[in-house]
């Protein structure tokens, strides 16, 4: 139907367990990793980047499409990191994987805790990143920010509530 | 660029700051609401539904499109718990609100958490819906099942989550 930069889309049909013919349209998207740096301070750190579907800028994780098919995730992940706040980590844990769109997309999004953080020399890419403004919270303060309604990108939505939960031992 | 049943597809031109033009694929999406029903045996009452992007089952909270413009949102989810798992909340109290997928969609997704909870009929509406089996697990069993990859669809891990931290105390 459609064949974009990031998306592309498709009529599909599929059948039902009792034999109905369902057509819906599919969104294909390659796919993502984000890392939630979290400082030995307990700051976390943010970027905001302007988000064309919203037309305006986001407070977010680090984050970036996966490019390359089979690229090894923690390796993008710590990319992304370098290229958006010039972080390397110590350790890059798998925090939580997830689906943001299972109506319409198959898009999943591999969320990682980056910690042991040290600096960095980064090189943003493109019109989003060369504009972000870094910014750092407190994990108290970022998760006040998700219940006021002031974060609200899924991915860090996710990976604050997530890192919190399992700060608390699950 | 593509008018489907769900979703729109436009192609977007943008300015950044520095006055460089951007183009993007922007998928429309109407939003969506979502309802985490617990019970007061701490149990969360899910669906198994099947999902074309995937083809397959998933387990999720019940949800659904926002059909109508200024629709009251809690009687959205209100209306989406009766339907789906037969239940009437006489709590809905607005959780979490997130976007699914900043990078490419508009969507938003309004999560509340439902208890108080009573039987009522229910009748369920399309072939996905009609197909769907009702699985209760404690919220530490599907936390669980957060962890280990086996639910990842993004409202039920914000809506999971979101509840643990909530009981916490945030």
């Amino acid at each position: 139907m459609h064949h974009g930069h990031v998306i592309d889309v498709y009529r599909s049909w599929f059948r039902a367990p009792d034999g109905t013919e369902i057509v819906r349209d599919v969104v294909r998207h390659p796919g993502a990793v984000a890392a939630l740096p979290l400082l030995d301070s307990g700051e976390v750190v943010l970027v905001r980047q302007f988000r064309a579907p919203f037309g305006r800028e986001m407070l977010e994780i680090p984050a970036g499409k996966l490019d390359v098919a089979g690229e090894d995730l923690a390796a993008a992940a710590a990319r992304e990191l370098a290229e958006e706040v010039g972080l390397a980590a110590g350790r890059m844990e798998p925090l939580v994987r997830y689906n943001g769109s299972v109506g319409f997309c198959d898009e999943v999004i591999h969320v990682f805790l980056a910690t042991e953080l040290t600096p960095v020399a980064h090189e943003r890419q493109g019109p989003e990143e060369e504009h972000m403004e870094e910014v750092r919270l407190t994990l108290d303060d970022a998760l006040a920010a998700v219940w006021a309604g002031d974060i609200t990108d899924g991915k860090t939505v996710v990976g604050l509530l997530a890192a919190r939960v399992r700060a608390a031992g699950r």
